[in-house]
């Protein structure tokens, strides 16, 4: 009994010491606290029966063990015959228990990847089946059965199937060789190429169990602004020792392609996609690249945008650059993913109309290996943008979905925005190209046209911060995009849900102000940012902070003030017949509602008209007010969130609470600086006074303007 | 007790998921194994009686507090009055019953900083006194106290006196505002200058308190290669912040001086020292530093060296540059540590003789506060030196120590060195200036000369790693830095026991093979990198790999060329009267030693020599035969290493096991090529076979000259 207390509270100690840093992510496996409930599931789970050996069993299996162990305080058996309230788990190939159970029909509609929980009788006992046609959906069913006891589901009879409705769930890293990240938040790459292969850091291991927990089957390494040194025998070698650290997990690796490695790496004199040595130079490459990697995924391109070279260097176009990778990697089933935001260097035409002017036209040039992916918005991952025309618009490709989850425009790593409700937003909206509800997730999906390929991609918000996203709460949205990928019908809420549950507690006092909180926050954003439909306003190059009043930078389409166009008479960038003409890239359905001023939605009002400064708002207040509303509810709601958070503090353990009570701080400071720079320019043009209820702007606008950031991070 | 069994197997768990990721470096606290010496331990230690509100004495209480509840598994209980076996610990300002115990001698030999700790009788009752003049005092003693535990000391009859022997005690971050940190190989700087001040990362606290574990009571946040931006007002908050989290450990703060600040900040035509505007700007900039940062130590200054700018740009010398600095400082009792590490871009003299050719003649022109830095050898941080010919040259300025613990010669983070034995060869090498004894550790602690003001600087390995060091055996010269600064006496042996013991286990079937690899390890890594006096022959620039063959840097001594001068007839610099005879620059005892062939210690020998292909060695083997010799006893050693780490399998977590393991084959990979490729390229001109005994390179030399390593980090 002695010696028990010593362990005990030795152990107590162990715990208090290892405070919770974020490492663990949304896999704590912290032993439940509600004590019926525990007792309930240790009556309900009595051992685990898992046959076979690959490597991704084995890592199914451990983590069953280690999450029970976590979860249910106490080691769960690993049988060699299964008893009463085993849990059994496996393929029809793997398992004779799974084979002998009658779910060939679920199994049928679970398919590649989805799998069967469900209770079950074999032998007269009663067992819980995790079941899969592949060890991959067997991994996926793992951790879905941990999820269920992580957020204190009741499993007593659990009966579930579960696939995922996109193929391709992918990470795109923007990681330079030189551990910079373009638009990273949260430190540096956690790729560290200078010790591969020889040392494969356990973040490797965690992250791929990380990704896999939630779907997530692909990962591209290297930044879309590509340096071709990823594709020699050096960097090779490297790429290999991560992908046979992620394989057991069912993530694939992906590179990320620079259209000139052909010049640079082969010597050759061009990098023409249908010159015959060209096109013999990647085959071999991409040969070499799979005698090293025989699961490689394909190629991540960005060409001929902000610089990058690509086909139309000479005279060719996206799908002629595409297809001819694609031809490469085509007899390895590898694909390529050619992305749709280019912008031309000569053009003058509106910004947000050139990826659908270039890529509409090539709809069915593209090899079937090829998906073309789109941004949610036309411009560049804003706060709020409308969704993007193309899709919709190329019935004979399939569109790939590219989501920004690293906060380059939505506060960097300081500010507390769930991205979940926008990625919905942009899903559910209509694109009419079929008739009334033909939404973007049905293009993206495949299912509207038919498409076999899917995939949504998602710009990594990762470094090497301890805790992965620097900001606690951007680990939902790293969340977010593998459970959307998987279901994209999950609401917001469901997301944050069991987010919080697994992330924090399970204690309802906690997770439903949280979870308010979590939904309000990108609304509060755009509301201190860019409320109304304005856009691009930040500052240039490191997009950090307000900048609207930038017009020196190198090209018209970079500075804000060729986004907003505030002038004496009003705001906004008249995107409809008597301006750019933008609306005319989208279905008559939708082009109607937004190209009239009075049905167009005030959210979306600046970015498709010109308004007036005086025009009557829904609210009754004029467009003034109603920005300087919009600016100091933003702020206010901040404030809002502080306190909602400082209630929190016996819910959470200290250093997280802390955590967020300081980043929570510099939001609130960032947003009043949104906030008094934004009004103090705009009102340059307005000449009307912020309305007295208001707090005033506590610096000039010439302080705003002086403000410098040298050193901010993710510039490139 | 069914509540106490799932309590205790829950918190097993918790240990068990929360694996060692080095983090915690030496203060893992985790409860003695030993149950015989804990219950001992325990009845030795009842309550902790512990008065005073400051800053440090919170944190020392907290400290003991936390220290205690994981090291005996037991919360110790905070007593208002002690009692029998109660720790009391304080200052006599803080607490009566230090006051009352009859200390006064040992306090005054404590001095400022130094403790102790003792058995007591107060009131009929034993106690454990931890007391010092001062907070900060108090601090180390508590540290001290928990070390004895940690390292299983008795403490049944503790009594004992520490005080540190050498005053600033300093490390020195070559980190840059964009987070690159030069010559980092564990990641990127741990200062988030962009997210202070708001955001007080836990680790700055981690790292205070790890430092003050150890003694260490200054650090200079900012790289040598200096950025005037960090005396900005925007970036004195973000120091500031920095300043106040470190103050409670007694950790003041310090930061390089770009000499060019009065004309990039300033706006001053010139930065010349001597010139009225200039002084009066670097006063007014200084008390603005003290504005924020009361406590600030003072500057860090490279001046003149590598093309940074300096007083001799206005053809004034070091000693007037350093002075008009101090003159700033001194009315706020800041210091200057001036460097020594300079080497003119004209003099084409030896680069081994130029800083004492520039400093010597200034001795005795400093003020009172300045300090001149100097490396512990002649070039710069090669795996083996002599010591620097200034230690005793400048007897009326104190000289500081600066040793480097990043591994920027010494196999970066994928080497095991232990440079403790490094740093005691140095500190022990008798430099005769006044009669045998005069130990390089006695100019630098002040005592050959009698100077008030001493210090011993580190240039830091931490970066933003999860163990903060890559390697988790660097963690140990972080510790050593601080233990020698503290007290120089202290052996290697007992620095790395004590290590061992507080990262690791006490148990000594670990402790013993595991120090017999680190006492080792510097002469393994000197043997197969750059034996019998070689230096400097590493890749350019990034100063990875070896280079030996390099000719083309754009100044001759950067060249590998310049340093080991091989040629038909043989290897080696030749320093004597016939060479560049910087062996003038040693007192005579030293230079009659080294100038002779003959009686010069070998591990000097191509330092100071132009050594003949055939000469005798005292192995009997000639010099050609005993390189071959020397670089296969290396490549073996390492094995020796990896062959005694495999063994420790069972006492070591897991993940410090693999890590380890990891590291080790790349550190033989790489030792092998160090040997290859050196051998390879010294055989073109010995034009001597391999001995047959040995291992023939796999590679050839073009091989090795190809490599390439574009992205290795630490370079700039």
């Amino acid at each position: 009994m002695k010696k028990a207390f010593f362990l005990s509270t030795y152990l107590l100690l162990a715990l208090i010491t290892h405070a919770e840093n974020g490492y663990q992510l949304w896999l704590r496996y912290n032993t439940i606290n509600d004590k019926q409930l525990l007792n309930q599931y240790l009556n309900s789970i009595s051992g685990i029966q898992f046959d076979g050996k690959t490597p991704t069993l084995n890592a199914a299996k451990e983590e069953l063990i280690n999450g029970l162990q976590g979860l249910l305080g106490k080691k769960i058996i690993v049988q060699r015959e299964f008893s009463n309230n085993s849990i059994v788990a496996g393929t029809p190939a793997s398992s004779n228990i799974i084979a002998s159970l009658q779910l060939k029909q679920q199994l049928q509609e679970a398919g590649k990847e989805g799998f069967i929980i469900t209770t079950a009788k074999s032998n007269q006992k009663n067992i819980i089946a995790i079941a899969s046609n592949t060890d991959a959906g067997v991994l996926y069913g793992v951790f879905h059965f941990l999820r269920l006891l992580q957020t204190n589901q009741n499993i007593q009879h659990v009966s579930l199937i579960s696939f995922p409705k996109i193929q391709l769930r992918i990470l795109n890293h923007w990681d330079n060789l030189n551990r910079t990240v373009e638009r990273g938040y949260a430190g540096f790459s956690i790729w560290d190429w200078h010790k591969l292969p020889g040392y494969i850091d356990k973040r490797y291991i965690d992250y791929a169990r990380s990704n896999a927990s939630v779907g997530i089957n692909g990962t591209v390494l290297t930044n879309v602004n590509a340096n071709a040194l990823v594709l020699t025998k050096t960097y090779l070698e490297k790429v290999k020792a991560l992908a046979d650290a992620f394989r057991p997990y069912g993530i694939k690796v992906y590179l990320t392609a620079r259209f000139s490695s052909p010049i640079e790496l082969g010597k050759l004199k061009t990098a023409d996609p249908l010159d015959p040595e060209v096109q013999e130079w990647w085959k071999q490459k991409v040969n070499e690249i799979f005698s090293y990697i025989p699961d490689f995924g394909g190629f991540l391109v960005k060409a001929n945008s902000e610089g990058q070279p690509g086909p139309q260097n000479y005279a060719r176009t996206h799908a002629d650059g595409a297809n001819m990778l694609a031809e490469a990697v085509s007899p390895h089933g590898g694909i390529v993913m050619w992305r749709a935001f280019v912008y031309s260097n000569e053009t003058p035409d509106d910004r947000a109309k050139q990826a659908y002017n270039e890529f509409k036209p090539l709809d069915g040039k593209f090899k079937k290996n090829v998906l073309v992916q789109v941004k949610n918005g036309p411009i560049d991952f804003q706060p709020r943008e409308p969704f993007h025309p193309l899709f919709g618009a190329m019935p004979q490709t399939p569109l790939m979905m590219e989501y920004q989850l690293t906060q380059e425009y939505l506060g960097q790593s300081n500010h507390l925005v769930y991205e979940a409700p926008m990625f919905k937003e942009c899903q559910d909206a209509d694109t009419y190209v079929k008739g009334k509800g033909s939404t973007v997730a049905k293009v993206i999906d495949g299912t509207l046209e038919g498409h076999d390929l899917s995939g949504m991609a998602g710009v990594a918000n990762i470094g090497n911060d301890i805790n992965w996203t620097g900001h606690p709460f951007a680990q939902s949205n790293w969340y977010t995009l593998g459970r959307l990928a998987w279901d994209h019908t999950l609401s917001a809420e469901q997301i944050a849900d069991e987010w919080i549950k697994q992330t924090f507690t399970n204690n309802s006092r906690f997770v439903n102000p949280v979870k308010s909180m979590m939904l309000a926050s990108r609304d509060i954003m755009v509301s201190y940012m860019t409320p109304l439909g304005l856009h691009h306003i930040m500052g240039t190059g490191h997009h950090y902070g307000p900048a609207p009043w930038t017009n020196r930078s190198a090209r018209a389409d970079w500075n804000p003030i060729y986004y907003h166009k505030a002038d004496s008479s009003g705001i906004g960038f008249d995107r409809t017949a008597t301006g750019s003409n933008a609306l005319a890239q989208y279905a008559p359905a939708v082009r109607k509602q937004y190209e009239n001023v009075n049905t167009c939605p005030e959210e979306y009002l600046l970015w498709f008209h010109h308004v007036r400064w005086d025009h009557k708002m829904t609210s009754g207040r004029t467009l003034w007010d109603e920005l300087c509303y919009k600016y100091n509810v933003g702020v206010d709601s901040v404030r809002w969130m502080q306190k909602k958070w400082n209630e929190q503090k016996t819910y959470v353990d200290n250093d997280r609470f802390e955590q967020v009570k300081m980043l929570l701080t510099i939001q609130e400071k960032e947003a009043v600086w949104w906030r008094n720079a934004c009004l103090l320019y705009f009102q340059t043009y307005s000449k009307n006074p912020i309305p007295a209820q208001y707090e005033k702007p506590d610096q000039t606008l010439e302080y705003y303007h002086a403000l410098l950031f040298p050193f901010a991070p993710g510039n490139g």
